[in-house]
């Protein structure tokens, strides 16, 4: 788990490297018009008050614990407002931070330091958010072999960097959009108009032998018919714990993965682990997490 | 306030009507981008199940109590994907709603139905969870002439949305970013190297005449300042119900408004508001508000 | 195979339904994109010889023997230049032409006829080009259960288009891109420095787990070592059908899929599927496909 | 011919220098298009099994003999990916190259090497094939004067491209779009529906002065009209070369350019061009040029 | 010159038809972007003062005497704001307009009236204060074959615009851009570094053979060269009447087209076309048209 | 009044710093539009004439007396060709120049260098004319308190720019558009349907509590109505001078601010100015500036 964590860490999955400037990042794409968002036709404020060749010191704190996530993404905002602002992270992606704790140090044009302020903290404390309830469910099934997995419950928009954060928290992903994976959910079903097995063998049919298909299951003869149908995953929907386990020895060998879903919390989660699911989606970290407070201050003020 | 949130209702001060069907209006492009990031390169699942002759009704039910907030932008997501659909809303923007309430009714092409699910309800939920907080807010301090309002605390990318839900949560909006309004902060004040009235002075004398200046005070004695400085508003940061009450007696009649910030949650509200200050901004109305659950079931399938 | 062509037909996976009329759907970007590369700043020989209200029937016909592919696309063309062009498709898509056969019938304002003229022949030949070659192959292997399907040897740009005019010629689709399957190359190995074990492991452990693994074999004991490590798919890199039926007897009842790729042409296809793998990858069908040639003539002018 | 092919080499018509770094040039804009398309929401398998600091040096073969184009873009496609990665021509653009000849030279971090290898391949196979062609055809007719000259029958959205491989092969440019010439077909004609003398007169009327009016003939009595009413360019479709021949005696001293169209291979251009035509068009260039077959390979695996 | 003038107004050389209600127009997207600017994030003045369901009537009047041009853009602008408003024209694209002159009869929705109001008006005066100047010019030179023709000195974002205006005024075009035509300057002669032959020879080898060649000349014996080389067009720059009417003679009967350039007023318009040029181009039409002032008024409220 | 212009001069209200080189900078889009505006698919001339290696010095010199205006934007273009071109100005941005004095000092790639020149002087003496007219309207009140203000009369998608130009001509900003100030018109009363008071209130009520309110009055009596409504600014439109010192008395020691509109000229200014206003408009500024003429030569031609 710990090193699913770190590898996290050292990568993201967007197309080019930050630093290379080039505005057609993914990530960059976001952060800019995050930026326009605010400052629309200009930040008065700013422009009016300080000189445009003063320069500060600043930092941001934490003012809670948890887990901070998006340091690269607030470094990127205060790059893409302006180059010559050096920003230091004084802690880890991933890294627990308690109250008080220095995350980030900025140094350089005042102005813009000041312009993208708001942006770079309503992004910090709501990735840091995100991955710190991530954390708290990893930290309950830490000696088990269930993964926490997210979902499609994401604020539109943000999809890739709550995702992101969910990997920082030490979570997995699962699939990314309706595009990479494919899911027969109970609507699917209902709509298709036939048995489980035909949906199964409709879907492999035509799809890219590449992906996998994944079944939403809600009863226990459902997984049977799962199961003997080829499914590659199965979503076990708001089973009891006692159906889970059943779900797991109707599986045996297969090959087949088995996720549950619906229910899941803090409290729930661990027993739902021990039933010998492989994996546990959790909507909540992406739609209820809490934010995880933090400032920005002046350290000292250079001209 | 009855009255304001109705009129939020019948406007949402986005340039272009949502029925023109131009892709320029800015809900549109956010609603297209969060389309975008779901579907990708297509929807395998309701491609391969779904014959792309098939029809079907659908609903949209709330889990829980709280104030609607969304609709129109739900209906819209289902008509970029297919115009055939028709989407009856069964609820006013801004009512309130039961558990098993029926929300919105779906009638058309089946695809595009399931396609659209999960965008619309991410935002649907989310935008509902805010509304409902406010109105909770607004509640509170229903009897006094304190007006609730948001600050700039949003989700990045969200922010229209957002102040759109407060404002049909009864609350009112704060400035809109930082190109309509001037806000001199304490890290402006450290940063400008002067004095507050000196702050106040040079703002105003290169600003258009048409923006207002606010500015934050910590303690009575820049209160005072701001007050002779003529402030057109000043936010109270943090200050305790005697600060707020001594503040509103040095204001007299002065024009300027004062706006109560820090420490504001349901429980401290009206106590403040009691205090006899203007505006209370509450950040948690967009950056804490939990989402109000909603799920989508088919009611009938045709052929 | 017959079937899978027709399903194709009926969908085309793109976000959106194409009358919608909403230029953010990703077809209708790029034929947006292909009319103003053509028409820039503006068509001056038809601007300036034909009327405004000048209307006219025009044909376009097969010059050669194939398989009719993007007929949807070039009534698009027309449609975005004018929408009150008539345009009647006089073959089904992915139906077969003798020269001459009449595949579209065209109607409406001249100027706009004459001014997509180019664009819908440049896309239609192309992707018929494609579909014909793909027919090709799928008829060489048409009684026996090996797929034949594409690669991401594609025009840049195109791969959409490309794609689904190998579904309409009667093939599958390979991964879409990068991003919705996992390919372990020799390249990869050789820079992941590990062995195949390893590498899949590794690439397992990280990977959301709806996405599937292939790797990339080019010896038989590699095969057995990606069958051990619980690859999902193996790419056989030009073996000799030797190794081809050794492989597949190696692979036995295992899940695991086979996918033989290079040195395929439509004299030794049959022979490769007889060994009994599952799916034959063709780069040929979208870098080497010839176009089938077509041309656009006037029926009648009205005025 | 020598010197055309050389001049083309040096400057290839794009409105900005592309390392200047700004993602508006209009070639990094298809090049970033193309990356997407490949790598959407991220190369899962490189971000996997690659460490982000690993670097490598890898090479691009040819594996067959031609001319080779689209080098600086190939090395473009890298430097977007990552600014760290060195790319080395080992060939000029316009070069000769024979099977296993090195192209390029990549040295930098490894995963944005293998992320760009199909981007980078498929764009330079395609554009080399073009300049090979067109090669084969100039060579053809070195000794001659006429000139071999593409068509707008390009692959949609590449034009620039294809139009630029056919100069670097040793051809001229036809006009490049409907906004940069006149050219009246049998279309334009039919549905004017007047005399050729009338329609060169009412484009000659309306247009800018600055353009040129080129006229589609059939037969010699349509050349002598054309002619008689001050044509820039005729040009004589599907003639024989005996009406070629004649033609040419026609326009004698007239500064009317010639241009032959239509049965033009390499078997026939030479005759053609011996009829004293001043321009040979070929659609075959840029919609029926084979690929050059390349790949790339790992040269040396680094930390 | 009737003619011309008349033809133009039927056609705008725009790629698609306004009323495709399509965004990729390109004078839709001017029209956009106008009124993006203008609106940002909303018309609060009308959103808070006009109910949504409000409708009214309104006119635009002339203020001034002048030629009318604009006027289906200002149709377009309030169309994509409500595409319930309906526009009616009174005036003739063209026509000349007296002072309270009715030139638009708008009716529909309120509050859509009165935000497009400003963006309508600034393009609209602008517009018909190029076309009056144009016609005035046209005016003096109206039994002379000479063409007035406009440059490259419009305002940078509105060519298109512009250049319209100037045909609407009864005036032609020159070259649209950089792209569509060859100029030779004095300052490109300067860095070439060699004569007035070499120039045109080493353009005439490189160019597209459909684009003209036109070189600036300001001495007599530079005419001589230009027309030794066989240029396209001469551009007589700031020269006498004498050097003009000696330039003509040079010319003779050769096909080369004379354009004069520089000193051109009112005043001095008619003399220099007594010269015997064919061209006289004149910056003033586009850089320093006065606008013709006009306004909007209310005719009538609905509710 | 010195002051403000000097404080214009050193900062522009564009969000990022313009030698960012990141393409999302408002100005640079809309320079970058320019610059596709005219170069289109290519600079043909420069292309062929020039050699890519070529260096030149060129200058750009004024040929009238005025302010320059728009120095950094100018620099920009040529940046945006090429990133090493040196531009260097002799002019401080708000300089008085005369004929003849040198502007800019251009030194770099001679290609770049004659491919930007058009777009550069095009923008640069356009906002060097609004620049001119704006000082010379502020010399008419230099000693008296009101300030020159500009309008929304603005050319469409240059008003960031020309509202740029009249700061550094020594003018204010008025609103920058229908977003950022709430401005209610006869029309908006009109439509309104009630009294003064009544729409002061109603935008009250639902605007931001940052937002100004901005009302028209044409008569006395709605003077007095709007002051008792407590408007922030009222606009005198079209009144005489007795009008406008009646309105000062009747404000009295109010905070409303006087704004004079309608009938503004330079010979009228000083003596509206005296009445005691706060504020004059003056839309000629933006509408009817004429430009001040410059042009560009070659001072030195290097290999």
């Amino acid at each position: 788990m710990q090193q699913r964590a770190s590898r996290a860490v050292d990568g993201t999955i967007i197309p080019v490297k930050m630093n290379n400037a080039q505005s057609w990042n993914p990530a960059d794409r976001f952060l800019i018009a995050a930026l326009e968002e605010d400052i629309g036709t200009g930040d008065w404020t700013s422009h009016l008050l300080i000189p445009p060749d003063r320069t500060a010191e600043l930092a941001i704190l934490a003012q809670a614990q948890g887990i901070v996530c998006g340091v690269p993404f607030a470094q990127r905002v205060f790059e893409l407002l302006d180059l010559q602002i050096q920003v230091v992270s004084r802690k880890e992606e991933g890294a627990l931070v308690q109250p008080n704790d220095n995350i980030l140090h900025l140094q350089g044009p005042a102005r813009a330091l000041l312009t993208g302020e708001r942006t770079a903290l309503n992004l910090l404390q709501r990735l840091s958010g995100i991955a710190t309830l991530t954390r708290q469910f990893v930290e309950q099934v830490r000696d088990l072999p269930a993964q926490i997995v997210d979902t499609r419950k994401t604020t539109p928009g943000l999809r890739f960097f709550e995702k992101y954060a969910v990997r920082i928290g030490g979570g997995s992903n699962h699939r990314i959009g309706l595009y990479d994976g494919i899911m027969i959910k109970d609507n699917h079903i209902a709509l298709f108009g036939g048995e489980i097995a035909d949906a199964i063998a409709c879907a492999r049919s035509g799809a890219p032998h590449t992906l996998k298909i994944e079944i939403e299951c809600e009863r226990l003869e459902q997984v049977a018919q799962a199961l003997s149908a080829g499914a590659d995953i199965i979503l076990l929907d708001n089973m009891s714990l006692d159906q889970l386990r059943e779900s797991v020895q109707l599986r045996g060998s297969a090959p087949t993965l088995l996720e549950a879903s619906g229910g899941v919390n803090l409290q729930t989660v661990r027993a739902i682990a021990e039933t010998g699911v492989d994996l546990i989606s959790v909507g909540a970290l992406t739609h209820s997490a809490p934010i995880l407070q933090m400032h920005m201050e002046v350290i000292h003020r250079a001209s």
